[in-house]
């Protein structure tokens, strides 16, 4: 087998084969393979695609790289979420252990944020104490005792794709919906859940613009997930504007903390609930309304104990930022635009974000909005609160936060967050 | 500026900024932009293409990347000629001296061999003594002393190309016409050639398999020379079928210093003066006609200059394979096919070719056709011999050799050598 001919076959618009597939992932992963040759390859392979044969063989050859985790000894049935990501998306916060307490178990492997996206092991570190690296074993301990547990993934899952997912992020080929679903669903299928609510998002804050692009992938990954016996189903919700009020991360773990104690903002609500439903039924749990475990304080309890279990002390006082600055509305009227790139590339800037995975990112610095699209405001208005540990972050994040919003004197259609359910 | 930024606006089909080019280019000869990215939008560029704009920066920026030489002092017209490669293709050899005997200085910067190509510094090499490496100093001191010189590039020649020339070979990226157009004009156009002609070669045994796809490339080529103030013009020239009989180094300068005397298949003569008349043409050389120079004997003198100012013995016997094999007809009838790929590919296996670029090649392996294309034949004939150092490399030849034979009951239609001419 000779990569150039691998190569050319996909740069040629031709499938691969199954063995020309099994071969150059495993030649990779030992490298044999060079970067430079699986960089033109993912070129290649954004710009041509691939077939649902392809995409299906490539994700087998990826998690056939590494170990597959046995989640057998679990007694509660196991269900996980994965979410494409977005700007203010801290649902699994309140979601992981709101599904915990209804009796499901929830084996969550979690990423970092990168780009103008959050990422969720960013947000829980800002909790004192908090670990997000666990052992295989002490992960599927924790799912038997807690029932929940949201760490890194482990180095011996799925090593094609840890190698393929850097190299991606340095070459412009991480758009390839093929090698998107393929990352997603190698390290899914590889934990070794029994079930995958998939939350796809579009818009101007997620990496598919498109609800088109957005729905293409949640199909895919749906088919992947099925195809290697993974009960998967996915939703396709809104990420025009931000979810919730806060986007960064000690700000974000606060507002999950509203959720769980019973408020918080009502998209933030509406999509775990939303999410904490689909995983319910696809666990096969009935008859439990996961909005009883937000009231009752279920949620919370299991999320002190997710905490507490991951070396965390959830009574902690979180970071606060000690530099901030309000923007104001400049007229009368209402929030017409309130954009999710913008106010992400606001909270990158202010230090939340990295521009390189091994940088590290501030706990405190973020955007919290006052007002969200579709509210009514008064000239002078606090729009929204930059926070940073700098002062000399703001005025670069002031510019870009000022012009993701608009007024205008007419209020907004008001559009829905969650648009379609695949399964 | 950020790399990613460069490979996405390319991978979206956007032409690239003219600082974008400067940038990448300088960045990737320093190593700042490292390979894996470099191949990311080297593949980038050959599924979206180039505009004319594009591939010109593109060029002036890999001549910008190292020193540009200065033929002034020469007193002579220079002029230069490219092939984009063939099989048999030596017309180097005799073209070179042929020119210089005619008055003009050439000043030959060539290549070596890959894949199932040969190429012309390995043909030279087969003579006992000859340098293929020259200083710049004695480059130029060399063309104005006996008006030619044939050696490989200095390495402060458009470094860029060389990094990135080395990089396409291995990551299936070498077929992209603006990145072959632009890797050979920035080293033209770098040594300083005040006119250029080109032999663009379409066929089986050609980069370019289609006389559609040549042109492009020659008439890419011929604007580039142009903008930059080289007289440049093109041939596109037929490489279905061998050039000569010779396919291999130490057999193709036989065959050359029988163009030289005198002699020599049609082919290579009528190629040989074609390019020849075009050179003279190009450097203003009028009223000359390089037949005279082939007939009394004035271009095998400047041959044996040439050979001698590099080291080489032009007296000296050339090496010999000991190993040989026939290919013989099994039926009568007419040579309607003798394909060029296939028999540059038994060259190849018989050792005349690389695998790699560090790999040695034999001098003496190679094939000697006794019957050309449009030949009548009886069975039992000998169609062509097999050369080889050892024995045991030609089995694997013999099988590529015999099937890129075809003989039929009637004499194909002959087909022109040379289709079209650019300026």
């Amino acid at each position: 087998m000779n990569v150039i001919d691998v190569i050319r076959t996909k740069r040629d618009g031709g499938p691969l084969t199954d063995d020309q597939i099994d071969w150059v992932i495993d030649a990779y992963t030992k490298g044999v393979v060079a970067d430079e040759q699986m960089s033109a390859l993912a070129m290649a392979i954004l710009l041509r695609g691939m077939t649902g044969a392809e995409i299906a063989r490539w994700t087998a050859a990826m998690i056939a790289s590494g170990e597959r985790l046995d989640l057998s000894t679990v007694d509660r049935p196991t269900v996980d979420k994965h979410s494409t990501g977005g700007v203010g998306d801290k649902i699994t916060l309140p979601l992981t252990p709101l599904v915990a307490a209804c009796g499901a178990a929830v084996p969550q492997l979690s990423g970092r944020g990168l780009g103008h996206t959050g990422g969720t092991l960013d947000k829980l570190e800002s909790i004192p104490g908090f670990r997000t690296k666990l052992s295989n074993d002490e992960f599927v301990r924790q799912l038997q005792t807690v029932g929940a547990a949201i760490c890194a993934a482990g180095e011996g899952l799925a090593p094609a794709d840890r190698k393929l997912y850097a190299l991606r992020d340095v070459t412009g080929t991480v758009e390839a919906i093929p090698l998107i679903a393929s990352s997603i669903m190698s390290k899914k299928i590889a934990e070794g859940t029994a079930a995958l609510v998939l939350d796809v998002k579009f818009g101007s804050g997620a990496f598919m613009k498109k609800i088109e692009d957005a729905r293409e992938l949640a199909r895919t990954m749906v088919d992947l997930g099925k195809a290697h016996g993974v009960v998967t189903r996915a939703l396709l919700t809104d990420m025009n504007t931000p979810l919730g009020l806060a986007a960064g991360h000690s700000i974000e773990v606060e507002e999950s903390l509203e959720v769980l104690a019973g408020g918080g903002p009502a998209d933030v609500v509406e999509l775990t609930l939303a999410l904490a439903r689909e995983m319910l039924a696809a666990a096969g749990i009935d008859g439990v309304d996961p909005a009883d475990a937000l009231r009752d304080g279920r949620a919370m309890d299991a999320w002190r104990e997710l905490i507490t279990a991951q070396g965390g002390d959830p009574s902690a006082k979180l970071p606060q930022a000690p530099e901030t600055e309000v923007v104001r509305a400049d007229r009368d009227g209402y929030v017409t635009t309130l954009d999710a790139y913008g106010i992400g590339v606001a909270a990158w800037r202010l230090g939340a974000g990295r521009a390189r995975k091994e940088d590290p990112v501030s706990a405190s610095a973020g955007v919290m909005l006052r007002k969200k699209q579709g509210d009514a405001v008064r000239a002078g208005d606090v729009l929204m609160e930059l926070r940073a540990d700098e002062a000399g972050r703001i005025p670069s994040a002031l510019e870009v936060a000022a012009s993701a919003v608009t007024i205008s004197d007419t209020a907004p259609d008001a559009s829905p967050l969650v648009l379609e359910r695949l399964d």
